[in-house]
């Protein structure tokens, strides 16, 4: 478990399948996206690419800090992908953290797949058949750790711990990690300095959706391009 | 709270005291040997180093793997350190993880002192009087996450809690997960890779010295060459 992307060189990745964690929002918003009946996810890094695509016409999330950014469709709230108008359409995703994270582990990784609570039972029996080496690598927040994705990542080694051998303290901690918040997730986030960003832009429940289990049963795959339901 | 040496980049360490933090065995060893009356400890990361000195007539501690190096004097046990004959000399200590973080930080700190449960209150009250920015600093395991290192910080940081504000969720995640081990730290760290990695070496009594609080109440502080008690 790589509970930083600053982590990753000191991480095989080579034939893993990568687990890419961003609990708030992006993996817990392209789940329900694509759950919702959205074809696919365009992750992009730079508001810059995610202009580009505006321009061509793409239906664009764009987000900085908690807010939609101007001329943008829409921002990366949970609740914005689950539209009636946006089954069968592609849509693009400017997401700093994880887009950074996925393209670090693109080429090395057998696969990349995204997690989140939304999806955590099928996601867990989806790794357990394939039964290969997995790699949980948290996006985190600017290279620095966060809380909900290490615990997100305690939530799903915790899920896996039996069937997988576990090679390293990170996945240790982060399983009582969780064990330590998991009664009440919310009230324990409440502290983490990502919660104390979102705070004020009023995206409680948002946040509340992103804690809670299996929401949206999928699994969100990368196929080079873009991310699609499994 | 920096919790592997891989993440330094992400944190300010200029102007601020880091408190430098090697629990199995080099932070402890250290505190044990200033308290015991050693009058420094010039610490090396190579065995090539560590050899220079030893040609010089230095004596010399060299461990790697948790076996002392063949032609050294002593390993890194907290226990060889506190000899009688040591009492006023120059030790030289080769200590990857530890000394690799060191050199890290020296040019940019403003203080580096060195942190273990051997010291911990009187390294709380430390801080607590100088009341100036605190980087807790963990060596890890080739820059890697470790349980004790990341143990201790916990442990350090709610001593800290309420005079100090904490920055990032590292420190928060740390305090609730020494919380969790509190009541019983070796049984907690049984599993940890660095105890497996330990335990084939008979090194319980060093283990369990490395977890007891205020062995040795002295705050080590390194001055740009050796380290020295403050």
């Amino acid at each position: 478990m790589c509970i930083s992307p600053a982590l990753l060189p000191y991480y095989q990745v080579k034939g893993r399948i990568v687990v890419l964690i961003d609990i708030f929002r992006a993996s817990s918003a392209i789940c329900s996206a694509l759950f919702a009946g959205v074809k696919e996810i365009i992750p992009v890094e730079s508001i810059e690419e995610a202009l580009d695509y505006k321009n061509k016409g793409y239906l664009v999330a764009a987000e900085r800090l908690g807010a939609v950014v101007d001329g943008f469709d829409f921002g990366n709230s949970p609740y914005a992908f689950m539209e009636e108008s946006l089954r069968g359409q592609t849509v693009v995703l400017s997401t700093t953290n994880c887009t950074s994270a996925l393209h670090q582990v693109e080429n090395e990784a057998a696969e990349i797949v995204l997690g989140a609570f939304s999806n955590i039972s099928a996601l867990a029996e989806y790794l357990l058949d394939r039964n290969e080496d997995v790699l949980l690598l948290c996006a985190g927040w600017k290279n620095r750790v966060n809380m909900e994705d290490t615990m997100f990542a305690g939530a799903l080694a915790e899920k896996l711990n039996g069937s997988f051998k576990m090679k390293d303290d990170s996945a240790r901690m982060a399983i009582h990690f969780f064990d330590e918040g998991r009664i009440n997730l919310r009230e324990f986030l409440w502290e983490s300095s990502h919660s104390q960003r979102l705070r004020h832009l009023n995206i409680e429940k948002d946040i509340l959706y992103c804690l809670q289990n299996d929401q949206a049963p999928v699994i969100p795959y990368y196929d080079g391009r873009a991310i699609v339901p499994k």
